[in-house]
């Protein structure tokens, strides 16, 4: 028998209590709409995960009731899972929907996945209406730092839905216009039962910088540099890449790329007209050496001092054309994303140690972030005026937060609900409330090609390594005897120099035949396992003594 | 042939260019004295290692040139590498000078060290005068964040020289008097030759903020709670400490004390008389449930989110005896340490999704640092009127921040040096420079009871290690034909989950018995380096391909 409910489920797979991630669905009589499908980036005790993505095991067993996917913007926060799970709910006709360069940056990462469906993406702008079963979806332009970012105004049959997307509203954007105040207000006018909107900027105070405050600051390191002018930013915020570029164009200097992500978005965002430029003004790297210094922008990638973007290695001096010189200038245009400060850190001094300039946004106002604050938020809320609420996109202090401007926007405690991934919102006219039973949420980590495989027990496995080491034991024994036949044999990483370790493999060495042959001497039908789990135990005990450190014993024991 | 100089040679062997690990030498007539022995916290990519301590290669051979050591406050980063530097510069008679708390704690320590010799401590205080060879050191209080600390003046046959400690000037100290500018004027008349000032708040603008503003904001969140105050700080922060146990006395609370280090800090310090409470305010945990929550204050460790700290296991539910609930406020009375950025967010949300308030520096000031900030160093360069300036204590983009507030100070840029550790700096009365030769300062890892064994090797395995894990092949090859015997173990962790990785052990095995039977049948003497070595490439490169993880391979080749 199928249950068959009708109020609408709010089922978030990612983004709540997260940063990234994003992934909703709406579910309605069975039918199931999905917004977005993000990833984020691993947390710091997880190494060899490239990527988390959304556990989509909710959705097994219900692929031919996907009705369609609709992405909000670009970000890999919003679109990045797509090759990790697109297996997972593929149909032949499976409808996606992007805005034009949400869609270009999608077909562009396909070309990384040869082996995958090609995905069917209709294009879709400001103002663009569609219907995917009972809901109708209307497009809205947001501002953020990226073009083409749309808000989503989804109809439904118990009434009307927003997806703020990520969003801020700016007075003087770039390269885009100011938010569409009069159609917030005119969705608030038409009625909304439920606001969903971005909490990634909850937690701060008053209203987000405008671009044009960054730009104007960004123009004073120009007109003061007579040397290169190196900007590093992130190669997803292409709007402050048009500023930098635009700003080199007015002072004179041609721009050099540098970075695969920021050279591969900038070609998308040119073909399709959101980087604008004049023709001379982006040159190779390799020509730059026909300019003088003050004819030259080299823009990067590299600001959150990734070891291996295009920054850190002309600060490390690893770079294969660019080495830092007196007179350049070096502009972070980036916020530090948490966990990076350390590698930060060491960017800039690694730059000041050369006797380079650098300017961050501690300094002054280089980098705006891309998400609403407090101000906005609540202006947001006031505009919409929403019956329920439902903060998304951020860490949960966020979310809560962000709960709390709502009640001081004026909607009411009870409907205002602050959930976490996997726990199903179940809505209709006159009620939110949380489900009893849960969607699996749990991560989903992608390493190499394995989605889904490195769990609990290998990541515990890699801390426990990375600690300490490992030390195998291999030891052949005689079948007649039961004695060990000549030495073990000891293969040991990131556990002690072994070098000048000799006398403590020698003294293990010794351990290990004591071991063995005290238990095989015993007489009777040997259990190896015994006998493995003994040198695991008594040969780690004697290394902790010795050390005080605690590598993987393993041990191997061979009957020949 | 000695060389003999009679400039005066400063040789930071810590603490430039990194935040902790202090140590410096000075240096006249081969006869060095030395301030401080400080270790630092690891760096993200150094897992297992415990501490990095100052490199002391530059003292072997001139142990008997010691003429004493003296500390400048009780901060591990600025005498916690003693009992791993202790043996190598160790003489019966050599002597160390100490404020009376900061002896107090380095004794405390020499209880976890019982192997290692007795040291002998001389009290000194505020106003302190001692003789070391050609060195009088006169000890005067400055204000920080942990009592009994005291700047070190130094009269030396080529001019005065003052070393800060750790600083800043506070008009309302907690348990100690506000900075003595009179005495510092007096140096400054005196004359200095060379200041060495503190450089970790040279980044941040404006004054440092009162302790008397924490207290006030402080007293606030006392006066709003009802329930249970969890007041989480760094156990060094003595004077923190101090001012939660006086609130809750105000206000009628007793205080528990959770966390190791916190408990024993207190302890020291009570017995000494650095911390003050009346009879019955200091309860066990145990007794707490014997009181309201309206009466409790549960000051513990863990404001970082340390994963073993007190207040983690407590929002874990990980804790003997404590559990969050409803009407607690937790206050994280503690800036975040550049790193800690995540683990906080973590603690944070775990507090948050228990329904209980958390109060953070971000919120309001409940936390003020122990340096000077620009307006201070500034102010600190202009009453000493020094000669020559050295940044000291800080990351490289602080010093550069302090020398030019130097500059701004009034000292001209030829008399201020931005160092490095390990760099020998050259000082007389008529110039500072950098002299070409450099003392060894790379970093010495303590792991365990391994001092300086980890290095670059071991740190590199441990990476491999951790990212993608190990796998171990052990084959077992007949002498007399070549071939090899049975199937191969394997032995590998962190790479796949094994359970559901069998068909990629099978084809392993095979592969493996295919490279070496193809080898060793060629006939002649095989070389087994060789064997191992085409193991190790393709058996990788297989697994690469299908995995695209690259584990450390490591094969064993046995014949019998």
């Amino acid at each position: 028998m199928k249950t068959i409910s009708h109020n609408l489920k709010i089922i978030p797979l990612g983004g709540l209590g997260e940063v990234g991630r994003n992934m909703t669905l709406l579910e309605y009589e069975g039918k199931i709409l999905i917004l977005d499908m993000g990833f984020r980036m691993p947390e710091e005790g997880m190494p060899g995960v490239d990527y988390i993505v959304p556990n989509t095991s909710y959705l097994k067993g219900k692929e031919n009731n996907i009705l369609g996917v609709v992405f909000t913007h670009g970000h890999y926060d919003h679109i990045g899972a797509i090759p990790y799970l697109i297996k997972k709910i593929w149909r032949p006709d499976l409808q996606f929907f992007a805005s034009p360069l949400t869609k270009g940056i999608i077909l562009k990462r396909e070309d990384e996945f040869p082996n995958l469906p090609h995905l069917k993406v209709n294009e879709v702008r400001n103002g663009s209406k569609i219907k995917l079963g009972v809901f109708q979806v209307e497009f809205f332009r947001q501002n953020h730092n990226i073009p083409d970012n749309l808000g989503l105004f989804i109809r439904t049959p118990i009434g009307n839905i927003i997806d703020t997307s990520d969003f801020k509203f700016d007075p003087n954007p770039v390269n885009d216009l100011p938010t569409d105040f009069q159609k917030l207000r005119a969705f608030g006018r038409e009625g909304v039962l439920l606001l969903m909107s971005d909490s990634t900027g909850a937690e701060e105070e008053n209203h987000s910088l405008s671009e044009k405050t960054i730009e104007e600051n960004l123009e004073e390191i120009f007109k003061r540099s007579s040397g290169r002018i190196i900007a590093a930013t992130f190669a997803s915020l292409i709007n402050r890449i048009q500023q930098i570029i635009s700003l080199s164009e007015k002072y004179g200097r041609h721009v050099a790329m540098e970075g695969y992500s920021m050279k591969s978005n900038v070609e998308i965002c040119r073909i399709l007209g959101y980087i604008k430029s004049k023709r001379g003004t982006i040159i190779s790297t390799k020509e730059t050496h026909k300019y003088p210094d003050s004819k030259i922008t080299i823009l990067c990638t590299g600001a959150q001092g990734e070891a291996d973007a295009a920054l850190m290695r002309i600060a490390q001096k690893d770079h294969r054309f660019l080495r830092l010189r007196k007179g350049d200038s070096v502009i972070l245009s980036s916020s530090v994303i948490p966990g990076n400060e350390r590698t930060v850190q060491i960017l800039k001094d690694n730059i000041l140690r050369q006797g380079v300039k650098v300017f961050h946004y501690k300094m002054m106002d280089i980098h705006a972030g891309g998400h609403a604050q407090q101000e906005e938020l609540i202006e947001m809320i006031k505009m919409i005026r929403p019956k329920f609420f439902l903060p998304i996109h951020g860490q949960y202090s966020m979310l809560v937060s962000h709960a709390q401007l709502a009640l001081e926007a004026g909607v009411p405690e009870k409907n205002v609900i602050v959930a976490e991934n996997g726990q199903i919102i179940n809505l209709n006219q006159k009620r939110i409330l949380i489900e009893k039973g849960e969607a699996p949420s749990s991560y989903v980590m992608v390493d190499g090609l394995g989605i889904g495989d490195v769990g609990e027990i290998v990541l515990r496995d890699r801390h426990m390594l990375a600690k300490d080491g490992m030390f195998v034991i291999v030891a052949i024994v005689d079948k007649q005897t039961g004695k060990v036949r000549g030495s073990p044999d000891i293969i040991s990483r990131g556990f002690v120099y072994l070098r000048e370790s000799k006398d403590l493999l020698k003294e293990t060495r010794k351990k290990v035949i004591g071991i063995i042959n005290e238990i095989t001497t015993e007489g009777g039908a040997v259990n190896w396992t015994y006998v493995k789990d003994e040198l695991r135990n008594r040969v780690g005990e004697f290394l902790f003594q010795k050390t005080r450190r605690r590598p993987m014993v393993l041990p191997v024991v061979i009957e020949v």
